[in-house]
């Protein structure tokens, strides 16, 4: 049986042997869940950058730049970090260079795994059924905020373990506590997300509405999947 | 209001500040266990230390040698990390030298504090009362297993959150997750915490009745806290 393990935060990350895995990175407020809009609604591909810099040198290449810090939209740039953003006619057709707080981080510290997709509610069947499919060991990175464990991805790793437990086996507590999490307030989600330190900041820049998408469930059936350091559906 | 924060690794300690607060270290399966029972039972004073050859050192000033690597008594040790050693003749009056894989390490690093106290469930209740008196900021700091969060001590932080919840403010998601958990399992914190992976790994040590005895709640009303670098009640 393969193992599916949970890693609460990038700064963990150094814990989960990753080679040969299958890495899902989740970051639900907001990258994954826009990453997953984006790439349903018709962006080419969507790079992840650490840097602004390198966000900036891919614009003059032709990339709409994407970002945001500590949940605000960066200067200059094209688009911000709303799963609406994602939905607009401009990015049709088009690459996005995106660089966020937490999630870009993620999927780049991921980069020794055999195979890195990303993972959001707005996706989650989808994302079940490919790994069941793919038959292999699985760690599911949550970007977290800022180094720290948050609620919304422990929540989204433990239901992709509920949907996946009888065909995989949780791997160490983490994996535990999050399926746990899950079982507990799987009818009450969005209200306990709303609860959490990351939707009371965001909640501060007038983004109800991003979070309660960022809640919905299989919205798309896209599973993004990170090929050239570009992703792609 | 004063707050409650939950750090699940010591691999996480340094993302909470700890100057002028009250840390609460966490070891269930068995360190903090084994203190609260010792103290409890008339050990006159515990003094974690990290290296094995720092007990030797203290054992031939007349400490008795606790502890274990992996879960198993160290060679030469008087006791290993049993709560029921804690509690025999040869232990009473005496001072107990400790140094267990996750711990220990726990307690070091929470050096910071303003004032460091032990917590199981063997003392939950005099620990929220404890902490409820001294109204200071709380951090509940997880020993966890090399590094991972586990699943023991994630709940009891959930239930001791649980018992202050009127009167102290959760801070960060991890903190939300320690309680849901606890809302979710109060009821069978036993048989969670036997499906944990410490759990499974020290069954295979044939102390089962450890566990059970470990995860008995309000046993004793003592409050070990760090004075000098020794635990005393």
């Amino acid at each position: 049986m393969n193992t599916i393990e949970v890693c609460l935060t990038p700064e963990l990350i150094h814990q989960h042997a990753l080679k040969g895995k299958l890495v899902v990175v989740v970051d639900i407020f907001r990258a994954t869940s826009c990453i997953v809009t984006g790439l349903a609604n018709d962006v080419e591909a969507i790079k992840p950058v650490a840097e602004v810099d390198e966000c900036k040198a891919l614009g003059t290449k032709g990339y709409i730049m994407a970002g945001e810090r500590d949940g605000i939209m960066i200067e200059g740039f094209d688009i911000g970090n709303s799963p609406f953003d994602y939905q607009s006619e401009s990015v049709k057709g088009k690459k996005v260079a995106i660089s966020t707080t937490n999630g870009s981080k993620a999927i780049l510290l991921s980069e020794e795994a055999d195979e890195i997709i990303i993972g959001s509610f707005l996706n989650l069947d989808a994302v079940a059924q490919y790994i069941l499919q793919k038959k292999k060991d699985v760690v599911i990175h949550c970007a977290g905020w800022k180094g720290t464990p948050n609620l919304e991805d422990t929540l989204f790793a433990g239901a992709l373990i509920d949907e996946c437990a009888e065909e995989m086996k949780p791997d160490r507590d983490s994996a535990l506590v999050a399926h746990q999490l899950f079982i507990a307030s799987h009818e009450n989600m969005l209200g306990l997300a709303l609860q959490s330190s990351h939707a009371e900041r965001l909640k501060g820049f007038g983004i109800e509405e991003d979070l309660e998408f960022c809640m919905e469930e299989n919205k798309y059936p896209v599973v993004p999947k990170l090929v050239n350091g570009e992703l792609v559906s």
